[in-house]
């Protein structure tokens, strides 16, 4: 069923096994599920993808209705791909127990213990496994982006919300309650900034993206940014950044300045080899935000982490999180067919 | 030549194998190396302590004086017990690089990259290895301690320094270039207080015994607790405590508002199961300083990382990290003879 396609040096000089899945095999679905829409993912069992499907969610959060909708997009994915369901992986925007009990960081949600795995699985007959963000996000980028060849890694998630993903020796970290990975609420500030985790001085308080909207504002109250719609606000940014702005010019080094201290406490913490930032506000402001936040990285090391610590911007693209769940979902299966895939193999896409 | 003497239940619902190692297999080492001392403890197979031996280091500190004298103390352990060495373990503290190659935090000494290893295998000829006391005392704990039976586990080490050592599925994290832990580098106050590393607002710069007493000096400036001689402050700390001071009361005050914020990170990041609070301060203040700081760090958790950790002080009692560089030094004596210890395995004392 698997045909181990070659052996390649991954660059922590250890030998590496790539598996080629055939194609055929069956249907992966890879879900990511946000506040404001539900994405859905189909692949081949060599992870290449298929299909796209997408629903809104608007105005309504209660469980019933947004797993309903989570289901019949995962149906649509099944309708238009007819091949055995090999596995189906669904991301969910917050803390997800061991038993897919899923509490929810939203500002408009207020789920506490939903039992995800359990209902999607009434509603649709076939493997079903519940995870969060920043966990498809690292498998995704350990078997495809950056993380490849890479054992000690960090992927970190800027957005609304900000997070970490953490691999050690190539294998997912995930804590014993699956929470593990929740930088955006460690401090940068104590006392500072009223973080809506209900702490304060997080770092996810000063960038994330209301966060950075809350500082370009305190310092000028006259911006013309926006801010009422965070895609707007991040792509007027880059418009300005663009245009040469001061006051995009000033944002960026504000904003280096504090997640810079931020990743460096991750470096000084995991000594990671590689830290990787994804997720849309990293696609957008990554051309300006690299550089002046990797020196200030760098300089807030200490001397024999900071050596050996990278700092790059996924290139893996629209939706990681769904090619992550999707990539979950192969483990699951290889699993219980008696083939555990270990992280430290990589799937390859024949596509 | 080993024994498996029972299987136990650990209380992550794993089971959890015992090894024996005979006692009359020979000699482990665990040294000790910190600013002004060298502890040299020998073991027998079992780990059970045969004899101590110890120097002061006076006065000079270039590594040519510094090791010599450790030399000499190991090589009084071996005189005193004359069987086959298996194994020497020996902590530095500072970042000690794969290559045993080995860099000092600490006021007096400036080391950058001396090749402990090497000078060390010049001066005695038996198997040695250099770590720090973080990853010493990480291995003590799970061995021997509180960190028994627990897998995913944080010990944090209170003295001059801060740090913290990490251990996912009962396996220590090391980091790409042997540097993870440096948890007092993480930051509580961002651009705060001059830390010794340079940077500014670290955790130690306010945690560590001199974050401790400027702390209480800001504060108190007439306060009698002293401050010149580090184990005498806390020893001063912990009589005022005693005697009802509303001055040591208000330290500990502000001290568990500060070690919990830090600790609420380690939760919020790692989801450690367990924290193990080790070192002289923990010891010395860990009756008053535990209760408010536990409040604390739960408080500034994420709840689903909250409720599933435990904080507690170290029971190990003295010298955790020559226990732990010990049996660091058997574990290295067992790979080499072809069995490798897990660290999901404990080693046993018959004494």
């Amino acid at each position: 069923m698997l045909v181990e396609a070659e052996r390649e040096q991954s660059n922590g000089g250890r030998p590496r096994a790539r598996l080629r899945v055939p194609a055929e095999r069956g249907v992966l679905i890879g879900v990511d599920v946000a506040e404001t829409y539900v994405h859905v993912d189909a692949f081949d069992a060599a992870l290449t993808r298929l299909s796209r499907h997408q629903r809104d969610l608007v105005d309504r959060s209660e469980p019933g209705y947004v797993l309903g909708e989570v289901a019949d997009c995962i149906r649509e994915a099944i309708v238009a791909n007819p091949r055995q369901v090999l596995g189906v992986g669904v991301s969910m925007p917050g803390q997800v127990e061991p038993s897919a009990g899923v509490s929810v960081f939203a500002p408009n949600w207020r789920w506490a213990d939903v039992p995800v795995q359990r209902m999607l699985r009434d509603l649709l007959p076939v493997p079903i496994n519940v995870d969060n963000p920043l966990k498809a996000t690292t498998v995704a980028e350990l078997w495809f982006g950056a993380g490849r060849g890479v054992y000690d890694l960090v992927t970190v998630n800027l957005g609304t919300g900000v997070g970490a993903g953490i691999a050690f020796g190539g294998e997912l970290i995930r804590g014993v309650s699956n929470n593990a990975g929740e930088w955006g609420h460690t401090t940068l500030i104590m006392d500072g900034r009223r973080c809506r985790c209900g702490r304060r001085g997080c770092v996810e308080a000063y960038v994330g993206v209301p966060g950075i909207i809350a500082t370009l504002t305190e310092e000028f109250p006259e911006h013309r940014y926006g801010g009422d719609d965070q895609q707007r606000f991040v792509a007027n940014v880059r418009a300005g950044l663009e245009a040469g702005d001061p006051e995009a010019g000033w944002l960026i080094e504000r904003l280096s300045h504090q997640l810079g201290e931020a990743l460096a406490n991750l470096v000084n913490l995991l000594n990671p080899e590689r830290i990787i930032l994804t997720s849309w506000t990293a696609t957008a402001l990554g051309a300006w935000l690299l550089p002046p936040t990797a020196s200030r990285m760098l300089a807030q090391s200490i001397a024999g982490s900071a050596t050996a610590s990278q700092l790059v911007v996924s290139e893996i693209g629209e939706n990681p999180v769904g090619l992550g769940m999707a990539t979950l979902a192969l483990e699951h299966y290889l699993e219980e067919v008696g083939l555990p895939a270990r992280r430290g193999f990589s799937a390859r896409s024949d596509g």
